[in-house]
């Protein structure tokens, strides 16, 4: 098996070894269920408690207002689902840029007699201040902006966005997925009612992740059952990996000052060569504040499937777009809400950098992309 | 840390050693998100596919029948709550010793219209038939039969209900978490729409189930996303997790059919030392087929939840019932719904038998027993 330069750290990352240690004990040999009252399961629920700390401190909570979940979109769902069933229907605000797992539920809500309203976003990528103001003054009882953008890794003013969202009524959630553990994030500064955190887009593992819900608002559970998450989420807590999250934040908070200069030094050496290049290589969001890690670019002329294929091939794996929709045929829908061309959104590929990127990984691509690229368009020329 | 005789199986078994191995290079090594196009992504998909061929396996079905959750809470309300919404509001049947994570949505159901009928248990714990046909002669559309039961372990006639809940227009869910494994399974021999299974209690990972759904049916999906899960389930794939329950479910075919034999003559050897004891223990469903490592038992006289915890300080981890609710106070309502005497019921204590128990540990516990219960009675007359 050949062993390629993996950069595509937003669809998801490796599982840390310290994360790995941490969780390591909970298979075996504390493989209690965390309900039960014996020793075994009061040192799992201990273990459970301890995590739920550590998510907490990396966003600035509480530990009681973590409701761990299964992960993202589970989060995601359980805010659009359970909030708008405590509340009369009303008009639903969301991005057009936002993911599946929020677009999805909330444009569902409209059976149930909810208005779906689409905030615009300018050709930056970020979240448009006036068609919110629009939104906001026909009155919003729901409101979800996504904080750094999977795609585009372009972040957005929440703090600005839920203060106009919540002084329009709304309860407003922001999906910090891709955020956490790649810039500070603090709840109470960015003024929101709800957040979204995954483990595994953070060096933790895939099947858990947390809704973490101020102190004021009340969701309705989506999965009932036992009294689990303060009542708010049933199922045997998933103890290894809750520990793992926890060890994951833990491990993020640690080295989130060092890790974003780094990782941004290697996204604008990117950025760099290919300006340099006579590539014709277009970054969407360039003149927009963005995550440190992540490049989303496209090359004229080029197919952006194609071209992650042609690139797996030359030992680099990267990403064309959302994961969750990299097998839909369409390009990018938050490119086209940016007003950019179809033809160039189809074009679109993502780096996005990680703990174990180097600089020399970052030159072997600027070294590899040119000749890559070439053999595309030669490819493309027998063709026709 | 003091090592205790684990007997709580039920409530959740630890992980294989061959299922972690199984598990352990998609932590890292293969730690790519299978939605993504690359090579690194495709292994992961196959791995997730491959597990999907194992799971099918166990219970029958073709592989593109299960749909993965994140565990056997998650699949029941998939499927109470999913096949609802594809039905006008009926009437659902379901026995009153189902799991509180299909009665709390199916109680749900009724803010929507729907009616809640349930299906009484004879004094063994058996679903009563007499009952279940009252209630389908005014015409069902869903109904959820627990395969075996999680407390007393008491084995349902699923085919026999399902083929009178279907006469009467149900869709019929069978939640068979603690079945599988343990006993052989047929979705097509139960004459069921859809099962539940869950991981954890299979020696699989924690955080990891599934609701296999007969061909002819559909639910509408509770977390709404990207379109993995054929649509039915959105969220990254749990891809360790799901190769760890693959990997279960094939090691549980192989052992089933010696280990149900060994475990079922180690519960016998505790029910047969339990009668022969001056204890004055009773064992519920003692008459009813049972599944072959669970005893589900009262002392006279004695508190559940305190003869769990001076067993527990004896060196034995038992249950006090649905681990999921033994923080409740109150006594077992699947005991209540047999006719047990409320005094009684709050005495009961489970043990559940696995594949490390040795009939030595049994035989320890039955030595322990008269010891622990005389000192519980000692310090009661004190306290008097």
């Amino acid at each position: 098996m050949r062993h390629s330069v993996y950069l595509d750290h937003n669809a998801t990352t490796p599982v840390d070894s310290v994360v790995l240690a941490a969780m390591e004990p909970f298979w075996r040999d504390t493989a209690a269920n965390p309900s039960s009252l014996h020793a075994a399961g009061q040192r799992a629920r201990q273990a459970v408690e301890r995590a739920r700390e550590q998510v907490a401190a990396l966003v600035g909570s509480e530990p009681k207002q973590v409701v761990f979940t299964s992960g993202g979109s589970e989060a995601n769902n359980l805010f659009i689902r359970g909030a708008a069933a405590m509340r009369p229907p009303g008009r639903i605000a969301i991005s057009a840029g936002e993911h599946a797992c929020v677009r999805r539920p909330a444009r569902s809500l409209v059976r149930q007699g909810w208005q779906l309203v689409d905030i615009a976003l300018d050709a930056e990528g970020r979240i448009c201040r006036r068609s919110l103001a629009d939104a906001a003054a026909g009155g919003l009882a729901l409101a979800s902006f996504i904080a750094a953008h999977n795609e585009t890794g372009v972040l957005q003013d929440i703090a600005a966005l839920a203060a106009q969202a919540r002084a329009a009524g709304a309860w407003v959630h922001s999906d910090a997925a891709q955020l956490a553990g790649k810039l500070p994030l603090d709840l109470r500064e960015l003024g929101v009612d709800a957040l979204t955190l995954s483990a595994h887009k953070l060096y933790g593992p895939k099947g858990v992740g947390a809704l973490v819900l101020g102190k004021h608002i009340d969701v309705r559970p989506q999965i009932e059952g036992g009294g689990h998450e303060h009542g708010l989420r049933a199922g045997t807590e998933n103890v290894p990996a809750i520990v793992g999250f926890g060890a994951a934040c833990e491990l993020a908070q640690v080295r989130l000052a060092a890790e974003s200069q780094r990782q941004q030094a290697l996204r604008d050496r990117l950025v760099v060569g290919l300006q340099e290049s006579a590539l014709g290589a277009v970054v969407f969001g360039a003149d927009a504040p963005r995550l440190p890690n992540t490049v989303f670019l496209a090359v004229e002329g080029l197919d952006g499937p194609l071209l992650v294929q042609a690139l797996d091939e030359a030992g680099f794996s990267v990403g064309n777009g959302s994961a969750c929709s990299s097998s839909d045929s369409g390009p990018s829908p938050t490119l086209l809400a940016m007003g950019v061309d179809p033809a160039l959104a189809r074009g679109a590929v993502r780096v996005s950098i990680g703990r174990d990127t180097t600089a020399e990984q970052i030159d072997q691509l600027l070294l590899a992309l040119p000749r890559v690229c070439t053999g595309m368009r030669s490819l493309a020329a027998v063709a026709v």
